[in-house]
């Protein structure tokens, strides 16, 4: 069933989304915004292919980890796809963690209509410096008991879809201090809850993500003890719940976009004549196509093994951790070849190839730089061989 | 003299150009394009920086090409600094070839008002496929030899500052056919010469040059036998003058960018904190930053020996070609590894990194694509060994 | 049942195989050649894990592919292990071949005492210059019908295992001449057929393939019609049947080198101190680290696709070729970091690393250049493209 | 004069001294040791190509360091060569010192016989762990006061040229505790001196010094006050001035063994055929070609840099661990280029580029590894932006 969701997928994506990217030049906020997004997801629905992820309960397909990669993998095929069939982060990791850690009322509440595409929602952990960044447990956002429920303060950034979210998951500090391990409790609260404030949007390379990466600030906001999502001071372990398949998912999307830059090239390459020759008939223009060819095949290998892992209920932070890593600089690698093999249009707008570039380039640092994987991983090894 | 004008292009990049350049986010246009240009020429001759490279009698500082090297880094500094010293592509290497092919009275006409930054010029040689791109050979532009002078007709694109510039400089057949070596010739003519259409800025990655890459278009373009820069039939062989010294220069410039990207990233690593140490003090970030330092040295190493080459009177075809390849991959690897050090704010418009990743990507592509001088660099070794 | 078999090798590797091979520093013919072979051989069988590969009825355990693959690492974890379960290069491949194609009779011949380790053989396609290497088509040694037979004659090279090898399988151009496709027959011939002389081991940089890489040469050798393997004239295409599986089977070899090298490397980082610290702590060893675990995963997971593309009965050109290139060129760099974190030690002798460099170098070589493989890669590519 | 040298060395190393190389497979223990340098040194000054380095008061031509650098390197085309020319390390390196902190009877004693290369000597810094490795705090060997002189207990390993060495140069504690900076001091010490024992070579993958890498046990070896070279517990600051020329002497010998690797394997592909072409016209095979053009290139523009530096009176402690760093490194890519270039021949003995792979391996770990100079130099970089 997954074979056939990803060839409708990649049917619908083509005919239906990428029209749609190309002519707004991958800028989401250009091609409407919300109002584009409930256009597309409408078409997704009638073309049966909306929310491959979620359980049939919410109208979704119910895959697995390993299901969903050929699927989320066309998806991604046009930065609009993963918005047109809700699978966009952060909202597609949101529904992940909802799904395994919120309780009955909150299912109802949050999960359902995020399911439905009927609101959108944000996850607010990053913050600027000196707070929660690559290192979790610098995290200096409070909440402070009160009487039946708690008040949280604190500020945020790089929150991806703040603007125009319906709620947030937010972490915060509910004892300890920054620097310590633990202590940590997510919270759901309504965008219109007084004392959130949406700032700015952060002007980042990327241009896919429907509400931007914003900063936000929490003041004095006040939310009911049935506001926390999973254990008070168990965040962290909460979020690890989102964590390993967030990563998966990512990397499926990117994987499609470096795709589609791949098959431009190739298609360019095997067209164009130059010194006697297609380019593509070309050593050098050949040893780009193969490197490609290689890395997206060992990417989407690594990805297999980490949702095989996931689906058999591991936490999988290892496998996660270097399919993401891998992934993300594989990802930016084959995007900057397609660039090169295509010559003076690669660095032109002509071609889809350079906005490509400039919206894979984060997923080298969101999500866990590369450096902070590699730390962990290696950790890891040395610590097994202790 | 070189090294105390170096000080002073430094000092007068950084107070006076790098402001303009940051409140722009580094867009030319935006920044008010030849209006600011004729501005920060002003105020670079007000500083007694202004035209370093050429001579005396054109109002410049007349420095050789090693000479030239610490300058021009300094004024690439700013992405705006090469105009505001009017050192920017093309019309330096114009300038150069001018100098070195014009006649006296072209020399009057075109190259004095030039080196003055008093006009723009453009150098018209790049074609759409199947014209000139990589290939020069594949030139279909022609020239047809009517009583008295010359009647061109071509398309020709990615013609840096075509828009609003003063004249061109033509490579146009006038004898042989697309495939052929040779038989190109050089013609100048007046942006106003009926004929010549401007069309369309080709929207690249990079703004900071004045004018665009523009579509052109020569239609029954009739100029006199006086237009003609060097020799009929010779215009490739004049070009060359062109090629070697523009090569470096454009090493020059763009190895300044990366500094500059590069002591973005370092200050922020001094300063920033995570996992209990300053971000600078993790090995892994060390690695980035060390990698850095030594891609800086060599770019810089292999330009001075080209340098010494071409003021020494060589042709420098191989040195050339070999520190434009390694610096041109150098400077992407340098201003990439700064993004990546500076996580979240790196990708973000907080910090110029991310459009200086855009500006120098197709300095890989310009001025021959990597593979084109890998192809001839392998094609000579392989001659001088059979 | 494959991974109990794995796990069973494992220990039998660690506990009888590793210790024979630090003993003679991986030199199988300083080791006792074929008479260590023949004792290694029997240990197997004591520990059962004699011969995984081949089917029950010639003694084996019957893996496909994929199950192999964790058991031939494990084998590989020491460079004599491979010829202690019997599944060495070239006799593993032969064996896969003859079961494929070989009638009964030469089953019975052939097949069943290479399966039982009673004999080895040699596999003789390779040619020196300008005859069979990279590229097949160039194939000179001839086999001229005779009367109820054939009668080869050329010249051979880089024959593994044909010092001692009971019989060759002989690849001769029956039709065409030599840059043409196709036309060529495989022959079995008992080492011993008048007209058969082995030459002189390559003098190359691995040590652990009993009976070397020799040079042949076939001189009016005669053999029956029953001694083609296969049809005539469509030796190319049989051959390819032993092609796909025994790139994958050498990567499961040399992932198992790798994989010791990185072993002995995190033990020791694990161990030593520097700088105030252990060695496996400071972050330029951790990235090395973590480079070396990515690698062994891309690895691992890139032949686990086409293990599985190739037990589903397919050809699995283009999922082996990807394999083979990265898992030799992965392979080559665990090895190389590895050495690099034991720094002095590494390139002694004190711990096996440097000479694991020097087994696995020709990997990136043998089995198809990588430059062979990209190149066919990308020709895939861009055919699918136009 | 310097080129001129260059030239005499060029045609002596490949007239004179690569048979000798080639004949011995680059051992130079098998070649015959001492007895070997001793001929080929007579024949070096025989050619007028011996000591360049050693002031012309010792019989030298006293080059300063960018003069050595074309010599040294064309010494190094043989790795025979600098021991010819009595520029080998560690005597070279030893020499510089000398020259420069030895008092009148020192040189007497010790520099002039060993300019004249009567003799050999030893460095004697490295020790086994925990001691004195990549971080020279950790010094362990101890020299204790005696009246009128010192006795000197301690191990240490990787001692290069020990074996057959006249005299010694050791590092040894005279105060603080290892792990603190400073306390070390520099000792004289012939090796007839009682309590002076070597032990084993230690089998590195190199073969071309002689005298190995040994292990050195220092047993309450007395020597008296005469034998400190230079100042009492200022050894690692008196050892500064060995370290910097030493590192470029380096570079500059493996920098002629990297071009004679890339001159066989672009000679090979110049006359070999494959797929209807010249190896060398293929561009998989270019690519290496000119990647090995331009890594020569950056090497020796790094290189003559940092001698510039030195022979201006600078520390040149940046440019020098800069030029190292890359250096090692690129030696180690143009080999292994090679290699592949050159197919199956690249891995035997056939060719010498298999035993050059294992020649230049260690100087990535020697004089300092990578991973130690990257992290010097962007502490360096860290703290000028601090």
């Amino acid at each position: 069933m997954s074979a056939e969701l990803a060839t409708r997928t990649r049917e619908f994506i083509r005919e239906t989304i990428l029209p749609i990217e190309d002519a707004n030049y991958g800028d989401i906020e250009a091609a409407g915004g919300d109002e584009i997004r409930v256009k597309m997801q409408q078409a997704a629905r009638d073309a049966g292919v909306f929310a491959p992820h979620v359980g049939v309960e919410y109208g979704g397909h119910g895959l697995n980890m390993a299901e969903r990669a050929p699927v989320f993998e066309e998806a991604g095929y046009s930065v609009f796809g993963p918005t047109a069939l809700n699978i966009a982060a952060p909202d597609e990791g949101n529904m992940h963690l909802l799904a395994h850690l919120a309780d009955a009322e909150q299912k109802e509440r949050f999960l359902a209509p995020l399911a439905r595409g009927e609101v959108r929602s944000a996850f607010a952990m990053t913050e600027p410096a000196p707070g929660a960044g690559s290192d979790p447990s610098a995290l200096t956002t409070r909440a402070e008991k009160t009487s039946g429920g708690w008040k949280i303060n604190g500020r945020k950034w790089f929150i991806t879809g703040a603007d125009g979210a319906g709620y947030f998951i937010i972490m915060a500090r509910t004892s300890g201090e920054p620097g310590q391990q633990g202590g940590a409790t997510m919270f759901l609260a309504d965008a219109d809850t007084p004392g959130i404030t949406v700032g700015r949007h952060i002007p980042t390379t990327d241009r896919s993500m429907v509400g931007g990466h914003c900063e936000v600030t929490f003041e004095n906001v006040v939310v009911s003890d049935a506001a926390v999502l999973g254990e008070v001071d168990r965040g962290f372990a909460g979020a690890q719940i989102r964590l390993g398949p967030a990563r998966m998912t990512h990397v499926m999307r990117w994987l499609g976009a470096a795709r589609r830059a791949h098959d431009v090239a190739v298609s360019h390459a095997a067209r164009r004549e130059g010194f006697g020759s297609r380019i593509g008939d070309l050593g050098l223009t050949q040893k780009m196509i193969a490197d490609n060819v290689i890395d997206i095949a060992a990417t989407r290998a690594l990805l297999m093994e980490a949702c095989r892992e996931l689906d058999e209920g591991g936490r999988a932070s290892n496998s996660t951790s270097i399919a993401k890593t891998f992934g993300a600089e594989a990802v930016g690698r084959i995007v900057d070849r397609s660039i090169q093999i295509c010559g003076g249009l690669g660095v032109s707008s002509d071609l889809p190839l350079a906005r490509l570039a400039a919206e894979v380039r984060p997923f080298r640092i969101y999500d866990g730089p590369s450096e902070v994987h590699r730390w962990a991983i290696a950790k890891r090894a040395v610590a097994a061989a202790t």
